[in-house]
């Protein structure tokens, strides 16, 4: 939430380069909010509806970056980013005038558009987005940026319309990045763990319905542990709280069996069990799971 | 819940077999209730305390078993309940008693224990714990149970008093352990991935701490989830919902070059990224991810 007087003038224009599902809600969410939108994409025929709702089809990437002070980005990758924005027409066309990119790729990425942004005049703000597409322009959309913090709030504004809690998580402009990886490497893991067993309880005789219920108590204790385990990951005190590493692995062994007996791969679960046995290997077996985060780390 | 019909008289000793951090719960709560129980552990030395609250703590496995009519076991695994239940003088103590045995393993082993005491007159049900030594004797608790019905509702009333919430899952005396395996999957993939996102967010500059509110928000969008892709994995109809395999895939590989980047290994999400792949390969990656555990469970 911004005060009245840390907004600035709401963005009258805006463009929008990238029109993917995501790219697709971003410009839909300024349209209604009665922002002048130009709209641009690589492969053409996904504007259709969108200039059906005001917006301008841009014949041109840099065509489209010059018609607003602010472009926002979201495409597949930064691969798919900097073949737009690299173009010398369109990083000419930029000259003096912000990028807020929400494509999704790794912090390294945003550094080096970061960077050749800087020597290109163009002003650079990096952000991800953490949630559906269909929570943009809503209350439950969640929005991550990091770049310089006077840019941020010149167009904090333009911002807001996309809905949902905007956090600003520093000047370092891949820690956007970072946090949306790291988010997401939580996020996928857990989604290949729960696709892997829905296919061991298949084979067993149990229908996803039946283990709805169960699979959701199981991830309602989750957030519960995020928040326990923080405070020791932290400090580097791995108290065991009753689950050691080794009664993990444990566990794991019985889900890497039972999966096999049915021919069902378990390179995930092994893959884990690997990350666990190594902190047992370097001495850590009385220690809470968590000890993982930190062996994992490192480096010698 | 069982209404007073249901319950049996409750009974009023029970031997626990094995005391480690979960046994000495379970005997901790008999205890509590006013249950004569009766105590024994391999290494000796763990039922001091339990002694001091009134346990009887027998001389051998054999005299811990013939002193009740209901003997829990709750062993690390079954290598280590059928090393004390087969020994010759233990079955023949046992015969025509009950064991329920809450020692986590696979199905496979549940079953192998389970024609072994029908072969020598044991009653035998199987069960696992879902949580925690801390919810042992409180609501919290959440057992599940599996085995000849009759049985257990003979034994309801004693199963009882370890507290929370019983359920019976069916005749098939695996059913409880794949229940357990499958649950312990998609808990421990998780913790491995919430494990390595740490270890990558502290290479990044980011600590538990300041992830934990985002990591709580990604960990509480799951059981929606859980909900949602229940019906699509039962009825084989795998809607992409704006999150395709492929897009699931993009992501996954920001993870592993990010986690690489800084020299920490990405065996899991690399394993999780595998198996995407080979569902993009077999055709489905417009698909929802859940298709994912569809062509994990294919057998050709």
């Amino acid at each position: 939430m911004s005060t009245p007087s840390e907004q600035s003038a709401v963005t009258p224009t805006v463009t929008v380069i990238g029109l993917g599902p995501m790219g697709r809600s971003l410009a839909g969410a300024f349209l209604d909010a009665g922002v002048r939108t130009t709209v641009w994409n690589r492969t053409p025929g996904k504007d259709g509806d969108l200039v059906e709702r005001g917006a301008i089809a841009a014949a041109s990437p840099e065509k489209a970056v010059a018609a607003s002070p602010l472009t926002v980005v979201c495409l597949v990758n930064y691969d798919a980013s900097d073949a737009v924005l690299r173009r010398d027409a369109v990083a000419a066309a930029l000259k003096g005038r912000t990028v807020v990119n929400l494509t999704a790729d790794t912090p390294e990425r945003a550094r080096d558009t970061a960077e050749w942004a800087s020597g290109h005049g163009v002003r650079y703000l990096d952000g991800a987005i953490m949630t559906p597409t269909t929570t943009i322009g809503t209350p439950e959309a969640v929005f991550i940026h990091s770049g310089p913090e006077a840019l941020y709030r010149e167009h904090r504004a333009a911002l807001d319309v996309l809905g949902g809690t905007h956090t600003f998580l520093g000047e370092e402009i891949g820690r956007a990045a970072a946090y949306d990886v790291v988010l997401l490497d939580i996020f996928w893991t857990s989604m290949a763990g729960y696709a892997h067993a829905l296919a061991v309880a298949r084979a067993e005789g149990i229908t996803a319905r039946e283990l709805a219920p169960f699979a959701r108590g199981i991830g309602s204790i989750l957030p519960a542990i995020i928040e326990q385990t923080a405070e020791e990951v932290d400090t580097g005190a791995f108290t065991e709280q009753g689950n050691p590493i080794t009664s993990a692995v444990s566990s794991m062994t019985h889900v890497v069996h039972t999966s096999e007996a049915h021919g069902i791969d378990a390179g995930v679960m092994r893959a884990a069990e690997g990350m666990a046995r190594r902190a047992i290997g370097l001495g850590h077996g009385a220690d809470g799971f968590m000890r993982v985060a930190e062996t994992l780390g490192r480096t010698a």
